[in-house]
């Protein structure tokens, strides 16, 4: 087997998934998180038009007013909260989001960052990189990743300058209940710690549960990161936004004037646009559940152990028996039969573990599921 | 007068103006490197129709291979060099390259940037905020902005792990010799220092000096940094590139990963096709230096003391007497007659200059210079 990356062990299948493509091979993509739908015209169209206009100039740093006031009412009407534009922050997604926040506030000797794991992996190498002290706090499969009490009475006697969570969780799906998003903020509030609550998939759930924002408890030191991306098929647009007190937005805004000048306006007046075409959401999550589901159906029956997710498009699964690890059974799936999935090391202290992406569609997933099946009678764990 | 602001003086008196011009203020604005020229409509419709045909999703971090090969092009064509698309990286500004680049090399105990100055100011406090250690080293306009014996000498006994140089200037529009390229590159070479060389203004050079690049002396840490900003009229579409060693591109992509996915492809796409049309360079060039030389003109004329610019589109002039600092005139000189200019500590130690940019309209800069004749007359200094 190939010696370990370093870089984010997806990455790097990625990466060798394309050598494979440029060769010729045909490789179904489940590694990463892009739903292959298309963004709507209209939203392009305006694009264009805003472009044609002379919106092709500097901007402001914080993003344009409209889409920080449609934003704003947007967040308020889905939590039940009052927020301004000035708690608004146009940003060109949730990676650069926790950088920028991790680079703002966590200086001098204010560096511990808590990362509740399974996390995006590209948190924990971030994080890292910036030199931070780092605790991955980790959850399990057979709690159905939501934190227990245990879990609850560790955090407490966790130092903490920052706790990053994704929820509705990125790589398995699972929406935290009302307590668990309350005894997470009693306890980052008791330390004075900063929440960082990449919630991008918040509108994203299907599963009947009811979502609790971290917004929604009123914990001034909370920040909540959201993106067009995935709710919208946007994704190569880069815009995404943060929802914070007017202090945070203020100072984190005054960071990014020294990196960025702004978003692209044209892409701000398209993300506009979006926002005047809620029902793209309502279809696309119909879409992402009924795919979802379809593998979610045809992994269990192929003896796969995972909870069934209720929200966004990612199946995390433990491997089948008869692998080192799963980056093992990435590389052999991806060289055997073209099939790309992310370890699960990607994601924390997860080596019996891969991410399945459902966002693809379900010709492919019809087609992965065979391919899947062919592999592991090969493998002989069948 | 006002206080000190905490933000670059620039942006400060930016957003005074704004705040003015809501109140419904005439401001002539020439405080920011923002030319008023639109971007021509084939590149937005090559944008467009690329978004429509979807190119709407995830992309390579390094950008595309036709837009990386086209600019390695350029550059082997404008330089005389031998690039290939592996030694380009599609970057998303210059502010976010020295810092990517910064943030990338200078850690552990390799901190120290020298920044020659006047340099555009954001890099002051870009370096200053990342905690590393910074020099700034003073050029003079008695010396015309350019590097005396004296200087070489200074620099040689200089610690640097690396050196910012822009050239031609920002905001001078002074064009270094090759013998201040070579000295520099000997230093940093003796060193082993970076040279982060924003060459953005190389190709709007009017004057009928020969420009010569960093890239030219074949050290291999030396980075160039380039944009589409300024020679297309294309700011709002935040697209640059890095030129280096295949090492330093592979190492510093990596790190972008971390942070950002891509440049939006359709954007990527919109720079290759204002590549097909370089004769926007050609006229762009050609207005800036007619109305720089207009400028350059009437400030002469009204007793104002600088080098006339010999690229792109910016004074670098001491104020008159009777003023207490460039900060004063330009605080004074926007409320007692709306027009906008940089105070000159926003590009180093230069508290008695400020900085014109001449990129707005004739009639504008027209306007612009009888209002400050107006406010010469007023406040007794002519």
């Amino acid at each position: 087997m190939s010696k370990k990356p370093d870089i984010p062990p997806h990455y790097y299948i990625q990466n060798m998934a394309n050598e494979l493509e440029k060769k010729g091979r045909k490789i179904l993509h489940m590694e990463i998180g892009e739903p292959d739908l298309d963004t709507h015209p209209d939203i392009i169209r305006e694009m264009y038009n805003k472009a044609l206009e002379g919106y092709t100039h500097y901007g402001s740093v914080r993003g344009i007013p409209e889409l920080r006031e449609a934003l704003a009412d947007y967040i308020n009407d889905k939590l039940g909260l009052q927020y301004t534009m000035d708690n608004i922050l146009a940003i060109p997604g949730s990676k650069i989001s926790i950088f920028l926040l991790s680079y703002t506030f966590l200086r001098g000797d204010r560096k511990k960052v808590v990362l509740l794991t399974p996390t995006w992996g590209v948190y924990i190498y971030l994080v890292r990189d910036m030199g931070l002290d780092l605790t991955l706090h980790k959850l399990v499969l057979e709690n159905k990743w939501i934190l227990t009490d245990e879990d609850i009475e560790k955090l407490k006697e966790t130092d903490m300058d920052a706790i990053v969570v994704i929820n509705p969780s990125n790589p398995t799906g699972a929406v935290l209940p009302k307590e668990n998003i309350r005894a997470i903020t009693d306890i980052a509030r008791e330390k004075n710690a900063y929440i960082f609550a990449d919630e991008i998939y918040f509108d994203l759930i299907y599963g009947g549960d009811e979502f609790h924002s971290f917004l929604q408890e009123g914990y001034e030191k909370a920040v909540g990161i959201y993106s067009f991306s995935k709710a919208y098929a946007m994704t190569g647009f880069r815009l995404g936004w943060i929802v914070a007190s007017e202090d945070i937005i203020t100072t984190v805004s005054k960071k990014m004037q020294l990196m960025f000048t702004n978003i692209p306006t044209f892409i701000q007046y398209a993300g506009l646009k979006a926002m005047e075409m809620k029902e793209i959401i309502e279809e696309n999550r119909e879409i992402y559940a009924k795919r979802t589901y379809m593998l979610s159906d045809g992994l269990e029956e192929l003896g796969f152990k995972f909870t069934r997710p209720k929200a966004g498009f990612y199946i995390f699964s433990k491997i089948p028996e008869g692998f080192e690890d799963g980056f093992d059974f990435a590389y052999k799936l991806l060289f055997e039969e073209g099939v790309t999935v992310a370890p699960g090391t990607a994601f924390g202290d997860y080596g019996d573990f891969i991410r399945f992406c459902s966002g693809v569609s379900e010709e492919v997933i019809e087609e992965a599921l065979a391919r899947i099946e062919r592999f592991l009678e090969k493998n002989k764990t069948l």
